[in-house]
């Protein structure tokens, strides 16, 4: 299974390195790779089987996906590390007007105050499987990019079906892992009883906040502990009181001891999506046109929520992890665009490209076969930028406007829910649909009409702007956009005096409305969504048009650029379970300076302002100041490390991921990477690439002497 | 002379140290002073009489002040070296409609066209004399501080009066060392005729700008070439077309292999203000009120200057050097906050004071004599705060507003002009006046009428929310702040409309007015501030009366902190000839971050965003991209060095000071300091005060490479 990667590049490395010289490597091995790594040449203590093995215990059952990131189990009882941006919500959730748990953070002393996190699941990989024939044998002789990619589709569907019949309680995945060449499906199990249990206050958790977000030196105790229960047979079950915890089949051990500077370690986890097999026409148009856009529109959002929001507390409370995450991503961008520019990264990929065009042209046979691939997708490119803002806004009133949000989810749902299973859009297959239905309801929880209708409107300025052949008629129509803004407005203000879509009780009914049902709904913000029907609908096929064409495109490109290189390549990141390493090590960011790769305590009493996000509390820093750090002391530094810095291959998705040691033991908890390294997704670099954890030693020190939490230390095995 | 000075402290050197662990060290040494000074041990390979001797030639008469920066002379034909900032001003006005000689660069490849810099004036010190009991002596049995200020300054202008008839074709200034106690008398020759040579643009000159402003790593070559012209006869003259290039009696060598990490360098020049010397109090004082106010009104200037000019580049241009220089100083403020914060300056100064404070108790005549300095000092701060915002925002509306400005300056003229010469304020005797007209006359060059009006408005706004106690009846009557602010706003627009204050004739003709004169005047400007003329009178004379105290108390302060710490101490720098030294080397600015005391051309690379201030030339750019960098590449860093870091001690005026070896050759070029090392004007510390220079390579290659200025290569020995 899945020989095709890792080939090559392996030779290289047996023949030429010792073990001393041996670099950090790009790489986010799938985990079905690893056992073609020389882990004993690259400093492991520990097998390939004792990561991840299908048939006995190993590492990778302690490893789970927990929403849109990764937390590994450290005790018998289930108890889980994740980090605390991951925690958030949950926190938020429990939070009540007298408790305020971001702020004043939260412990679960006992079991019973451990508080359920609504929403959240545990996943743990079980099995996987190449099925990339089966999916292959599927778009066989389809021409069209439409047909290809919905063939493609239905096919995974099918495949997730019938696996899951073959395996009760389990539950099914294929992702593509090379487009249109590989698939892989796995097996997952699913726990769905998560509690918090243990949460520093923000102050601690999101020390330096957005300002410090994406940075080194870091200073943060990203850090939370959940619990995962299970129904008293064992088996996977909704929350219920009568539930007890999970025991897994491994849990994670804590090295005492951490990792010092120079040591190897590495990561495991669930990273999201990576871009390193994108041509130079991809690169271009990210560079030129799409992360632009996202900055420009996430900075009016924010610039908008913070003027709404700043004389009015608990609109700013509402808006707090809307500005958080939209601020993640706009700094995150930002760090790309100056990454793509410092690295001339753009010019680097035609450079190659060029290269292999030469190669190409030698041969006639190539010539013919792959010729046209690269001018083919440098021209889908061209295309795509001149309408791609129009359809960005389009996208952006259903997703950044909550109102118009969920009418155009209840449209979809009546529309969905009358087709078979397979046939649905994801979100609204049987095994899916009562998830979406919680997630809408989440959505009202900080629904505020005033910023809702202010980005609407500035969504729609945005569209007045764009050039005649770029309006959309009904959009035109229905805002009056060819009219005074007054009138605008006005529509807008009766839209949100009249639409009741943001009543709960309203959104449930409306999602169990059959089509023609709907069509007889008064509601504006529903009518408006359905007049905009054909509109969406136009959208989602040239996306899959265009998806299906590049897909194809791109595998073709792939097969050449391996012939010409003769090497294999490793899969983008695509959420799936991947192994990376890499070794504890500092860098340097810019000229004349050098990163040192542990933090200590002097960094905290140096950015402490009292004011957020520098207002670490008092009691902490007292603690600080003491210097009574006892069994957590480095060894390197002489004092207790804070955060740690190390050259592994990660991206988002690797949140909560534990760092470990060679010998496989905890030694941190990732939770970010360095601005230089917001560019990983486009190309990984030893000089630049470094993420970022919190130390276990001053994990295992806020527990004990800040939070006095003993029995969890002790469950633990501290 | 001066023995006070650096008496124990000598012992201590010379009894403990090796020269490899000689550490940098605090001290701008008054020039008087170095001849206490280990050079040998320090590792100094010249003489102190290499350095200052009144007979011989010396290092010193190469060294000039140059307005409020320093320069050095650098060939026998009286090229000057000192900043790009330093000649800031001449290179815009040499600039015309044609050439913007700040974005192009200003070369004069023949000395025709060496252009006159105005207003620029070039000063060397000849000689310095004690006059410490001469200026005692007046004040002897005055116990009013007000009088006591007023025969101090009155004696000061004699002794001046008296050296400069003895002396004749030089320049007396007496300035106070030690407050209340030690005063020098410094003779220097005045030289007027100098012209600007050489400046790179500003895209190299001011490379980073406000961005990188007080900032390290650097990347900037903040260097310019001026010339000091004499008449034939080799006496100092105004500019005429017949002068010729100064013969200076020594110029500084070039150091063509620069300096490395670990290299004893030393500084010489014209340190402007700093204050260690005073208070808990005074400190308390700046950073809870003054400083915090500064950044304020500085801020809402660089605001309101930025909303003005935003889409009018003419304007946006004229407010220009006036951003530039509110930026400069908020910056610094903040960094001087963050300073005392981090560091707790004020707590350590109230603990070393409080040890005072017991040794005082000890002893009943200690007691009696010294017991109250301290509360005395402490009381008159708790009082100023009071009324301080009342005091500054009259002071800026004579300062911030130019119409305002202007018309004080008039008003003053005309009052002071009649008494005897020795009893006017010093820029309207005889002496200065011809300056303070051309300083005025200046003033009306980037004149807006619009900015002034807002300011005026802005700071009349503040005015009005001040508390009653403290409200100026005759400000709030002529603006009547008690009515409606259109009213204000009307009152200000009647004003500018009918002043004529900012036309130059009229502004000429009117610094020629008797009182009674003026009184006749209709100009509303003069009539505003001739009915202000008492508001400002008792703001004269309380600040007078308040410095006046603190003088005397400081110097009682100083005395017992002596006695108790038996050591001398260096005075605080007052913008008289000093020297400092230290080493070529980094420093930890923050937790986990080393910066590396040399840069290299990757830092320009890495920060070029073509936009300004990160917009280095193209052929720039190719040159550095190159790599051709023959004779100054380093040997330690192995490519061309740009700016260099070391530990000396430095502040404002030192601008322009040559960094020099232990030769006494010229390495490098002072432009600046660390945001840590802001703080420096209130606490010197080896572990965060860095100054920061061009490297003498990076300008020899800027002068050989990019500007093709062979000729002044050749002049300047290269």
């Amino acid at each position: 299974m899945g020989q095709k990667f890792a080939a090559i590049f392996l030779t290289v490395f047996l023949t030429f390195l010792t073990l001393s010289s041996l670099p950090a490597e790009e790489g986010m091995y799938p985990i079905t790779e690893i056992d073609k790594l020389p882990l004993k040449q690259l400093g492991f203590a520990i097998s390939a089987e004792d990561i991840f093995s299908e048939n006995h215990v190993s590492l990778s059952d302690a490893i789970v996906k927990l929403g849109g990131c990764t937390g590994s189990f450290i005790s018998p009882d289930g108890l889980i590390l994740t980090n605390h941006h991951c925690a958030y919500r949950a926190i938020q959730d429990a939070s009540t007007p007298e408790h305020d748990f971001l702020a004043e953070g939260f412990v679960a002393y006992e079991r019973s105050q451990e508080f359920p996190a609504k929403g959240y699941t545990v996943r743990i990989t079980q099995q996987v499987r190449d099925v990339s024939s089966q999916v292959l044998q599927a778009v066989r002789g389809v021409d069209d990019p439409l047909q290809r990619e919905k063939a493609i589709e239905k096919k995974m569907k099918e495949l997730v079906k019938q696996a899951e019949a073959q395996h009760p309680g389990l539950r099914a995945e294929v992702a593509e892992m090379f487009p249109g060449e590989t698939y892989y499906l796995f097996l997952y199990v699913y726990l769905k009883d998560v509690r918090l249990v243990y949460a520093p206050p923000s102050s601690v958790g999101n020390y330096g906040g957005e300002v410090d977000n994406w940075e080194w030196p870091r200073h943060t105790g990203d850090f939370s502990l959940m619990r995962a229960y299970v129904a008293p047979d064992g088996s996977p079950a909704e929350y219920s009181k009568d539930n007890v915890p999970f025991h897994p089949k491994k849990f994670l051990q804590i090295a005492r001891q951490g990792a010092e500077k120079g040591d190897r370690v590495f990561i495991l986890g669930y990273p999201g999506r990576t871009y390193r097999h994108r041509t130079s026409a991809f690169l271009d148009f990210e560079y030129t046109t799409h992360m632009p856009f996202v900055v420009q529109w996430y900075n009016r959002q924010i610039d908008l929520l913070h003027k709404l929001g700043a004389n009015h507390p608990a609109r700013a409370l509402k808006f707090k992890s809307r500005i958080k995450g939209l601020a993640n991503t706009e700094k995150n961008y930002r760090g790309k665009l100056q990454g793509i520019r410092r690295l001339h990264l753009i010019d680097q990929k035609r450079a190659q490209e060029q290269t292999i065009l030469h190669y190409i042209a030698r041969d006639a046979q190539r010539q013919k076969r792959y010729g046209r691939v690269l001018p083919q997708i440098d021209s889908i490119f061209t295309r795509y930028k001149k309408t791609a803002r129009r359809d960005w806004l389009l996208g952006y009133l259903a997703r950044s406007v909550d109102a118009l949000g969920l009418a155009w989810t209840v449209v979809k749902a009546a529309e969905e829910r009358q087709k078979p299973d397979l046939e649905r859009e994801t979100a609204f297959m049987d095994r899916n649909f009562e998830r979406t239905k919680m997630y809408a309801a989440m959505r009202l929880k900080n629904f505020d009409a005033q910023a809702d209708k202010m980005l609407l409107l500035d969504l729609l300025h945005m569209m007045k702007a764009l050039p005649d052949s770029l309006q959309i008629p009904e959009v035109v129509r229905r805002f009056a956009l060819n009219e005074d803004e007054e009138k605008t407005k006005q529509i807008i203000d009766t839209l949100y005096a009249r639409t009741r879509i943001t009543d709960k009780e309203t959104l449930m009914h409306l999602l169990t409305q059959t089509p023609q049902e709907l069509q007889t709904s008064q509601d504006p913000a529903v009518q408006l969504m359905l007049a905009l029907k054909p509109v969406y609908a136009a959208l989602k096929e040239r996306n899959q048009r265009r998806s299906g064409a590049l897909r194809r495109l791109r595998a073709q490109w792939l097969k050449i650029k391996k012939e010409f290189l003769k090497k294999d390549f490793i899969p983008d990141a695509n959420g799936t379970y991947r192994m990376t390493f890499g070794f504890v090590e500092g860098y340097s960011p810019r000229d004349a300076v050098y990163d040192h790769p542990i933090t200590t305590p002097r960094g905290i009493l140096e950015k402490n302002t009292g004011q957020a996000p520098f207002n670490a509390p008092d009691a902490l820093l007292t603690l600080l100041r003491k210097e009574q750090f006892g069994p957590y002391i480095s060894r390197t530094t002489g004092t207790l490390p804070i955060d740690i810095l190390y050259s592994t291959d990660t991206t988002g998705g690797n949140s909560g991921s534990p760092v470990l040691n060679a010998k496989g033991e905890l030694v941190g908890l990732n939770f970010d990477r360095t601005f230089e390294a917001t560019i990983n997704d486009f190309a990984w670099n030893h000089a630049y690439s470094r993420s970022i954890g919190v130390d276990i030693r001053y994990l295992l020190f806020l527990l004990k002497d800040y939070a006095k939490a003993q029995k969890l230390l002790k469950e633990m095995g501290r």
